[in-house]
């Protein structure tokens, strides 16, 4: 804990406190959607991303509150950590601390759909009955929503997506109104979901592109937390 | 460690050995079913009730193999772990190795339906499409086939249920042809998904109806493994 310690005064010294007195809110994980009290739909996002930039924020002055569907993975003492398990739940805890918020970064996986009329018990299979239909219907743009309503916050949101994608991000950042999307590559061995390691791309809302060659998500979170930083002076 | 080892050695001598010499395979976790690159169908089986029977077999003298989605809930070391994601996977990781068993404890929570076809590229919203439609088809039911197709081997499975406790868990008994039926309820704060204890009631197929108080997963493991290692004398 002694190393621990030295570390993160090092760590401290030898970075520019560019977030010092900001209010940082960052989501991490993939939501979970019930079918059932048993059943749900989920994605394959760690949470690991998240946290990391929760980490960085922190490491680099900022107050820090995650809201996060992965408790089990922790992040450092000092971050405000807010459970959450479905979009409706996610959408509350980012939300309602908006307004006082200077930076927020949605690195969670929110679900896109949800079941639309969840079961309250657990369904029953039915001998002969070899097909189910579930009815899905599209979850709140979370992302969206605060690039609507921003004021003077910088939002910032990830795109993972499996192809095309530079237009794919460019489309996300002008549709959201949103200051900088992350885009990564998912489905590669390398990198991406589970993995410690990523690559990506950083689209700027004024054009700029920052390329991230693979790196640690630990490496990640502290570039684009930097790159948010100097934009803040 | 050597306090560990003490403690194992001392819980070998004080627990007789009924499964000495005996092949066990243990199943355990909830199964995903891939609805594209990115999302999946799950349910809340954490795999600690699994691993939990797995270690309990292994020190009442087993030689064990644990299926599991879950290979981050570690078993004791000797313990032989298949790691798993699909009931697919789960099926063959069984069957290939079921002729050699004594026991098999499907444990494991294995998706009732899968996606008809899964998505190759990760599902874009679009604009204007506020609904989706899931096409499901049923799993193959790996319990029902072990017990189409058991000879000597004892076989016991889990029923987690929300309602009708006793009767859904009797019906199970007899539509699969297994020896014992472990029925839990689900959906309780005090006990089943990632809650380290567990209640419920044991269903064999002689007509014997064994009550499992609220205990801890690792004693209700004990109880019901002491138990198979009785009935095989």
């Amino acid at each position: 804990t002694i190393v621990k310690l030295v570390g993160e005064a090092y760590y401290r010294f030898s970075h520019p406190q560019v977030l010092a007195g900001k209010q940082v809110i960052v989501t991490a994980g993939g939501t979970q959607e019930a079918i059932d009290p048993v059943r749900y739909i989920s994605n394959r996002s760690s949470g690991k991303m998240g946290t990391e930039l929760a980490n960085a924020a922190s490491l680099l002055g900022a107050t820090v509150t995650l809201v996060t569907t992965r408790p089990e993975v922790q992040p450092l003492p000092g971050i405000d950590v807010v459970s959450v398990m479905t979009v409706s739940q996610l959408q509350e805890a980012v939300e309602s601390r908006f307004a006082t918020a200077d930076v927020v970064i949605m690195a969670a996986a929110p679900s896109d759909f949800r079941v639309a009329k969840p079961a309250t018990q657990k369904i029953k299979k039915v001998a002969g009955q070899d097909e189910l239909t579930l009815q899905l219907v599209k979850n709140p743009d979370i992302l969206a929503g605060l690039g609507q309503h921003k004021k003077r916050q910088f939002v910032a949101g990830f795109a993972a997506e499996t192809e095309s994608l530079q237009v794919n991000a460019a489309k996300k950042l002008n549709a959201k109104n949103v200051d900088l999307i992350v885009a990564n590559q998912v489905g590669q061995p390398t990198s991406g979901f589970n993995s410690n390691n990523n690559a990506g791309t950083m689209f700027f809302k004024d054009g700029q592109v920052i390329e991230l060659p693979l790196m640690t998500k630990s490496q990640m979170a502290l570039k684009i937390v930097q790159e948010i930083g100097e934009r803040l002076q």
